[in-house]
């Protein structure tokens, strides 16, 4: 039971507003003996902060993380987690504050204004309090030592469509992902978007997105088969990133137009001992378990609410007005969900890898005997 | 932590297997002096009930269920809840057991069969085991008596596609969900559907659907901005029920291609001192919050994975196979989710609405004077 | 969260009153693979069984306990567990509720009755409902099976004071625990103890009682530094026995009194190469990890509240009374307290057990190199 | 499920080691609108700081702390809750970490240090690391806010028993506990103890103590009948205080000694429609749940380990030997303990507090109608 917190095993509860004095998260959990460099966590932050190109926000955070306890240091740097919880630390530097003033009574349509005051009876209203995608900068954090529990596990996330324009899947290389400021794996695609996200963010607007995460090497057997099942794990963790509408896990929803015969993944006994798919439509889970394909998720994140046509609204003491969201927003916040959306998915199977060692331990090795 | 049970204040605990003696489970944290019949809890899992029309599977179970604690009787019947936890229990009637026995040695693909065995280094293969939907009989009950917790909530919930056949939502009409066996609102679409399924059930296969679930009346306030979002947990809940591969909030991925101007629900004062949504976009929550507006969430269902056509698989032995499931088997699983769906939905409110009294109280009323 | 739920990777929820149909529980997180017997099962649940000597209440109530899931059964009978929620069900078959009917409009002193009725507005006062001791069959049965998961650990309760007489430790004799109906471990303390309870028993009246609890073979390593103390997750299982109102680890309130130097469990190495700790005032945990030496846990009961004797209080109603308690109630509630505390001892170190296998994984092998 | 939380819907979670940068915690499910000012959260921490008396280490740590995130501040400073989590942050200062540089190697019998290098394979040893009191600080912190959940809740902790010396009940004087470097409510015992530590300290002992903590005004219904016990929840939160290894409730052990009907806290009506309890044996918890009587919680607290006098122990390595703890140490631990106690008993009663507004509400106005 908790409002802040995520995960089990593997656990991590976050703090902080936008605009208060630092963010910041616990990992309760974490493994003792774990080794990694203070520079990887901060690699994968850098990977979702703003301010890196024409396409993000202009807010200026260097985003730079400390670690506050959990670890011990190595003479060349190192740090080897001891099993106590990980405290990380990000100072904010670079809130103003007066940009939001005209949002203080006013609610913006879309966003989570007029919900926070009904639920609380009060607010932070300055850059959206807790509800800013601030707070997605400890998640990937978090996520970056999250990693650091699954031996063999690559996760990469890619964005998959932007607005109207969507990748051709003919064209993916996941070299591509880093060399554009999209994370996408279609290079035509990504020219296209940056004309495109040019447009918008000129006119004031914003657009949508699909992230679309895949996770290789996952051990097959982690999730469970009712309510602790590793997708229903991955969709409320996709769903819990801000703005996100919708989650899908392998096929997803034109599974709904399969039929049983198009959408088996049959098997045959590959040469290693080992079973082979011979498609993905599940998404590297079924039943609730992982079954050692790639686990394939994806998820939708809906245009940034704050923009500069003015939109109808009413205000905290009752009165119809009219609203432009000022401030320094992300044209397609879609963008910077890609680390993000990593991050929650190393986070989830952090946890379940935790879990399936703590409840199941070791399984006798498949093929089983006659 | 937990692998068999769901919600925090309003918590389910599920147990049982398709061939054992019996399924049940117990709910815990029903707060005292709800007034319900048990023939109320009986009529809601007499809607998800197998063998009732030639669509599902044939398997006939009464599913009676008896209430073994948690409540006392009124003279009429009238039970009251006291606040202690409310144990259900449904015995298994019709397992023809001997029906599975070619399915305990191969894998059917797209089952969790083998992702069971690699994880438990065991199962129970008669009818699925816990993976079996016949769990979620357990789910209905809860779901009827979570509804109590919410007075005033409305939850409805329909088959929006079968296949290749979506419903048009000019047809939508709420009365026809209870007139054919599909809760599909759109009588015309409908009887496109019974034609179809006949020709997919004589063939030994099947086919997936959309699902979509509307809860009216529900108050502003409930859920919370980051890990305890009334969407995520909505997304979780409805993808840990058998077979569902997406989930959407509201516009869902559509939401993707939309530009902030589209996607904004702009508000105006309503007549009676209540802000009035132009729009519903957002499916009735926002930054994670109900809005007051109606929640809706949609939710993808794949084929059955067991069917009659052969498919190449291996056998826990680690040999190549072929297999052909026989048993009684839906054509449509995704028919029968849907009352599953309105379940889920009501727990995850009742939940929801039980941490809102406990962690805000009554907070100042909307709107906040000058 | 949960109010009927203990443990958290071996997590067991119960349910029933006293006087419904059945009692029960759901014990979930059991690993698969372990093996056991039904009538390993029972024969715990009749060490706790009423009615067994004119020392307990004579209530008869055959405590026979089925197993509805969670397990498969080979051709001899044993059972397997699957790693699914083991459900457990315990019909009550001797309720004669009409002996509480004096109870209905009178609260009990020393009993839970007000507190009920101010917490939740109603009660089910026949045989105090859910807060009767009845539902200590379900922990018991419960310890059975968390037994199964602690290999090499034995557990020993005993009975080490009733009322104002205590054993003299240097008579210990733990064969001679099985061999007196009080569970006493000092066969000439049995003896005086039988007199006096006779006498009480008669006069209507009842007593307290002290039990202490051993565990030996506990591995090193159980428990966490801060919230996840072992010793604290004892403490707080064995004072949620009813009638519990002290409990101590070890030397308990008696350390208070000891300097440093005395309370010092000091070590050598041992020809095994294992330590050897040359006292055990830590009772087996310090800083909230299980050391390896035996876990040792006492707690005191307080004496029955049900008596015969008029004692003054009031009505639900809100006027002076009197009150007789009749029904069947046993002279020293502590006696059928101690396989209790074997039982909750057994689930706690089960859960931490699984919970250190999660977290920890295989730590490397003490001693360590130079 | 977690190691370093403490709670439910009042959720505390702790971070940070002896000798690290800094300790801390994040509260999550403080409820919004609660006012307060930085200066009374300070005003606990100064109560438990070290370094006040010659009866405490000598470590000077200002233990100012700071709150990050969760609150909305006044122009006259005082912050309001909005319900966010509120991080809290206390900076180590005088750390002098080559005082602990002998026990690197060797074990502290009585200590944790054993313990955690098997369960964890490595030990930050500087100060204790995670096992250091020093964490009690933040717990200190948090039970100031906690005490803002509890109208017209008054909770008092006295040390009532320093090694062999115990107080005069008939002496207390509530005042006093102020007065006097133990928080001892008794005069003359004070002066006896002052005398008694002064020599305990001087030949580089320590001695135990008993803490006794009262919560007056607390409202009838907190707690659950059978794992949500308020009293078992107190046990467990007092046992996680370091070196604690015996709680009591009301009467305690003493309580074993007791017939029925002298344990039974008879009823009779108060003048103002509410019962008045003629004795509170219960220490104002009846089957789990508060009474509206005091409650009343006594705990045991071992000697410090850390002494002078040389023990024989083992390296880490497996070797016999001998050590001597230097470092700075309080020579009576207990004394310190107090203010944490009450921090503990006023997270707990917070989080009941929530609990029960959550799952029940406002149940009917006792007494009831006939």
């Amino acid at each position: 039971m908790s409002f802040n917190s995520f995960g089990h095993l593997f656990r991590v509860t976050t703090f902080g507003e936008s605009h208060g004095p630092a963010i910041g998260g616990v990992i309760d959990g974490c493994p003792p003996g774990l080794r990694f460099r203070l520079d990887e966590v901060q690699g994968a932050l850098d990977r979702r902060r703003p301010g890196q190109s024409r396409f993000t926000t202009q807010r200026r955070e260097p985003d730079e993380v400390k670690i506050l306890s959990g670890t011990l240091a190595e003479e060349d740097g190192t740090l080897i987690s001891t099993g106590a919880p990980i405290a990380l630390l990000i100072e904010n530097v670079d809130q103003r504050s007066k940009d939001y003033s005209a949002i203080a009574e006013s609610y913006r349509p879309g966003h989570a204004d007029y919900a926070y005051d009904v639920k609380y009876g009060l607010r932070d209203h300055r850059g959206g309090g807790r509800s800013s995608a601030r707070e997605t900068a400890v998640r990937v954090a978090a996520g970056a030592i999250a990693a650091k529990v699954l031996p063999g596990v690559t996760i990469t996330g890619a964005l998959v469509q932007m607005g109207e324009i969507a990748i051709d899947r003919a064209n993916w290389d996941s070299a591509e992902i880093g060399r554009n400021p999209f994370f996408c794996p279609d290079a035509q695609a990504a020219a296209r978007m940056a004309d495109y996200l040019d447009a918008i963010r000129k006119s004031g607007s914003s657009v949508g997105a699909v992230i679309e995460v895949v996770a290789e090497g996952v051990p097959p057997g982690l999730g469970a088969p009712i309510y602790g099942k590793l997708d229903a794990d991955l969709a409320g963790a996709l769903m819990s990133i801000n703005a996100v509408k919708g989650v899908e896990i392998g096929e997803g929803f034109a599974s709904a137009a399969l039929t049983g015969e198009d959408n088996a993944d049959e098997m045959r006994m590959g040469n290693d001992g080992r079973p082979v798919f011979l498609a993905n439509h599940a998404g590297g889970v079924l039943g609730g378990i992982s079954t050692g394909q790639p686990v394939v998720a994806r998820f939708a994140v809906k245009p940034t609410s704050s923009i500069l046509t003015p939109r109808r609204t009413v205000t905290r003491h009752g009165e119809d007005a009219e609203i432009v969201t000022k401030g320094r927003h992300d044209p397609c916040v879609g963008i910077r969900a890609v680390p993000v959306g990593e991050a929650m998915v190393a986070c989830v199977l952090a946890d379940h890898f935790l879990r399936q060692r703590g409840q199941v331990g070791t399984p006798p090795a498949w093929p089983f005997p006659r």
